[in-house]
């Protein structure tokens, strides 16, 4: 496949449809991968690095990230920001790698709009039922948050054909592979080869 | 991936890059493709049986066809007729086999027209020096029959934006896997999986 620049890839999808263990194979099989990191102004929690899980800022620190246009994206929950550096992100792109950004339903369409040839995939068990099951099978969860995480499933799955596709996660090693040949058959649309088909029309016309 | 109905392809590409080899091997491998047999009026030629490589038919015949709507796409070439049976195709997509068609340009945009979700694929080699090395090496050709070739890969390279997908055939196995990642994963396509999404949210709402 024509393989120059990288593609920018968001991952969303339900809470409990196993998006972290699917990234986390993803980004270990292959090599062609880089995960964006994150910024926030929350504090570290037990075991957690900066530059590893977040890049842990203050407010001002952050804030003048915002104002100084240094981030893809970002959102406020709950008193803290979270969002997505660009540097970084840039960078690996231009390298050619293909840059993963695992953020929820507003925050992609707000990279889409900025950036139209970001790819959004949206990750999802192959029923409701197969979700709850994966959200018991924790058993780190009372079943009050299984209840409200549920509730959210049903406003998340409003946003599901905003994406471009769907990534059914059945059998975890089936899953991870067809992620990687959605992602590497996107390298050969014709709208990212541009610069492909224009050197074959010039070599075609010179030969 | 949510794997009901089958995909209509068209694969075209230029003379020499392949295509014919790629569809053996692509249907040798795989056994969700079908690929579509063409009518035409001219006379079998030897070795070709009715059935196989084509469904030979008379002009009158033909015409009958035309008339009653049962070809996907024709066209006429030297006083032939050559076009695709719509019943074939449409009995294999129903079965949810994905149905390949390897047809040239102006035929690949007709029945993207009349099917709006065909999947079109260019099948390229990585330079035009390799499609002329390739061309030269059958040994089979004329060194006019080789310019004319080339002439025509000029003409044919001009439409290669009105495609989906590019297949770059440098080395065979590669381009077969590709071929078939390209076209199973537009099965995850969001816009493919109106279904699933419907299912999926009504569950939801449900459980």
């Amino acid at each position: 496949m024509s393989k120059n620049k990288g593609i920018l890839i968001v991952v969303s999808g339900f809470s409990g449809a196993g998006k972290g263990t699917l990234m986390k194979r993803l980004l270990g099989e292959y090599d062609n991968y880089a995960l964006s990191i994150s910024a926030t102004t929350r504090g570290p929690r037990q075991g957690e690095v900066d530059g590893r899980e977040y890049f842990f800022k203050t407010t001002e620190e952050f804030e003048k990230m915002i104002a100084q246009d240094e981030l893809i994206e970002y959102a406020r929950y709950v008193n803290n920001y979270y969002g997505t550096p660009k540097e970084y992100v840039m960078q690996q792109l231009a390298a050619g790698k293909d840059v993963v950004l695992e953020i929820e339903i507003q925050g992609a369409l707000k990279v889409k709009e900025k950036y139209p040839d970001t790819l959004l995939l949206f990750v999802t068990p192959p029923s409701a039922k197969v979700l709850k099951e994966r959200l018991i099978g924790r058993g780190t969860e009372t079943m009050e948050v299984i209840e409200s995480r549920m509730k959210r499933a049903v406003e998340e799955s409003q946003g599901m054909d905003r994406y471009d596709y769907l990534v059914i996660n059945d059998d975890l090693e089936t899953c991870v592979k067809e992620m990687h040949h959605i992602i590497q058959s996107e390298h050969g649309r014709v709208s990212r080869s541009a610069e492909f088909i224009g050197r074959i029309r010039r070599e075609l016309e010179e030969l």
